[in-house]
């Protein structure tokens, strides 16, 4: 069977992953930039230039083997856009994705096709159903589970993620939404490894025990 | 001046430095002694057949140089030891710690000489009157910060932490007491510093900007 995977997903070591104030002009909230910034100087995301160590080989995996993606309202776009009927998200004309995307919101509204092969299609069900309907569309490749932290708790919780790959910051955020909270004995479930780099992150993976 | 330290600070991935239900047969409440089963692995903590790798130099950093600790209450003893006007501590008749220690707590009472060179005296003071005094008895060493969580974020909010030694361990506790609340920005004020080792823990150093 297929996987669901969650790659380069960034926290604060206060466990947050995004700020407080997400709005359009700031999708992270006060947090700003800065839980990324160890991705954006890899070539896997700057190409020509970019690091090519360790946090490179962990960022690299975001896209291999991946057929659909999964993501809650809250990355497709600040709160309320739902309001606006002619909204097409966050990510520009040609979104990173590449494959269909499944967007789970409580307000869902007609599929979007955007270039470069990514089409937003707008789910209100549940964790479970919303993955048949990734899975059918990842067509035997795995499924992506983009985030954001509710999104990922939802489905951790509803012991549908395989491989989690968590990428610790160092920088306290404060406030905003925890991805941790609700995930006692996770250590239960998974194996954990962690590996600190010389970027100062600390990448954290959970392999499902099977 | 003496600087203010602490090691050997042990919290799960999501923060929690001790769990819920402290007790007399439970200081750490449903976690056990999970917390801090890499250092019971060390030389330092068990002597002959402990390891000598990196989870040993950094708990071996817990003695040479300190001259008084100061600890909160709670980790005095279990919740509502200060009924109980004979009470000892935790920590037997000869405690781990050979030096005057401050207890912090809204009920003093006179001082217990122990075995082995350690004075638990008790104050109900501001963090930085309690510093005073350990500073004093520790006639130029360092003071250790023993912990728990809420006295460690007190002082690091009170900006009187030098070095802050936190090691996390690959647990999800879910409920108990959080490490991090209230923190936000800390990277502003210390140099961070990540490793992983191969127990599987994280050493975080936190040492603070001249
Ligand atoms: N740190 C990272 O690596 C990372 C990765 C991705 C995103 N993010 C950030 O995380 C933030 C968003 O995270 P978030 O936790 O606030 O929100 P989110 O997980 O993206 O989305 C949660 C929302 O999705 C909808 N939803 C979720 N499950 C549903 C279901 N089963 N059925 C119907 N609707 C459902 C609900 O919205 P409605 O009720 O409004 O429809 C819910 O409030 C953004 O700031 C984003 O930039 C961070
Ligand atoms: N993870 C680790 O490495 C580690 C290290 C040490 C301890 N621990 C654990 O942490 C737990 C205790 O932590 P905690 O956060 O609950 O408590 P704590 O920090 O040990 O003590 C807090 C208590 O100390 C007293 N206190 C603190 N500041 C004071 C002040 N300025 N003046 C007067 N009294 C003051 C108050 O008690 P009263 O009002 O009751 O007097 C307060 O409730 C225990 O489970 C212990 O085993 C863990």
């Amino acid at each position: 069977m297929s996987a669901v995977r969650v790659h380069n997903f960034s926290i604060s070591i206060d466990g947050f992953a995004t700020g407080e104030g997400q709005a359009a002009d700031a999708p992270f909230g006060h947090a700003g930039e800065r839980l990324h910034e160890w991705m954006f100087a890899t070539r896997s995301w700057q190409g020509e230039g970019g690091s090519i160590g360790a946090d490179n080989a962990f960022a690299e995996r975001h896209g291999p083997g991946i057929g659909a993606e999964i993501m809650g309202a809250g990355k497709f776009g600040p709160p309320n856009w739902q309001d606006d009927p002619d909204y097409r998200g966050a990510w520009g004309p040609n979104p990173p994705f590449h494959a269909p995307v499944f967007v789970l919101t409580h307000r869902p509204r007609p599929s979007i096709e955007m270039e470069g092969g990514t089409t937003f299609h707008f789910l209100d069900a549940s964790p479970a159903e919303a993955l048949d309907r990734a899975r059918e569309a990842a067509a035997g490749q795995d499924v992506r589970l983009g985030g954001g932290p509710t999104v990922v708790r939802d489905f951790v919780n509803a012991d549908l993620v395989d491989h989690l790959h968590v990428v610790q910051v160092p920088l306290l955020l404060g406030r905003g939404v925890r991805l941790w909270d609700g995930l006692e004995a996770l250590e239960e479930k998974y194996d954990i490894e962690a590996v600190s780099t010389p970027s100062r992150v600390t990448h954290l993976t959970f392999t499902r025990r099977r």
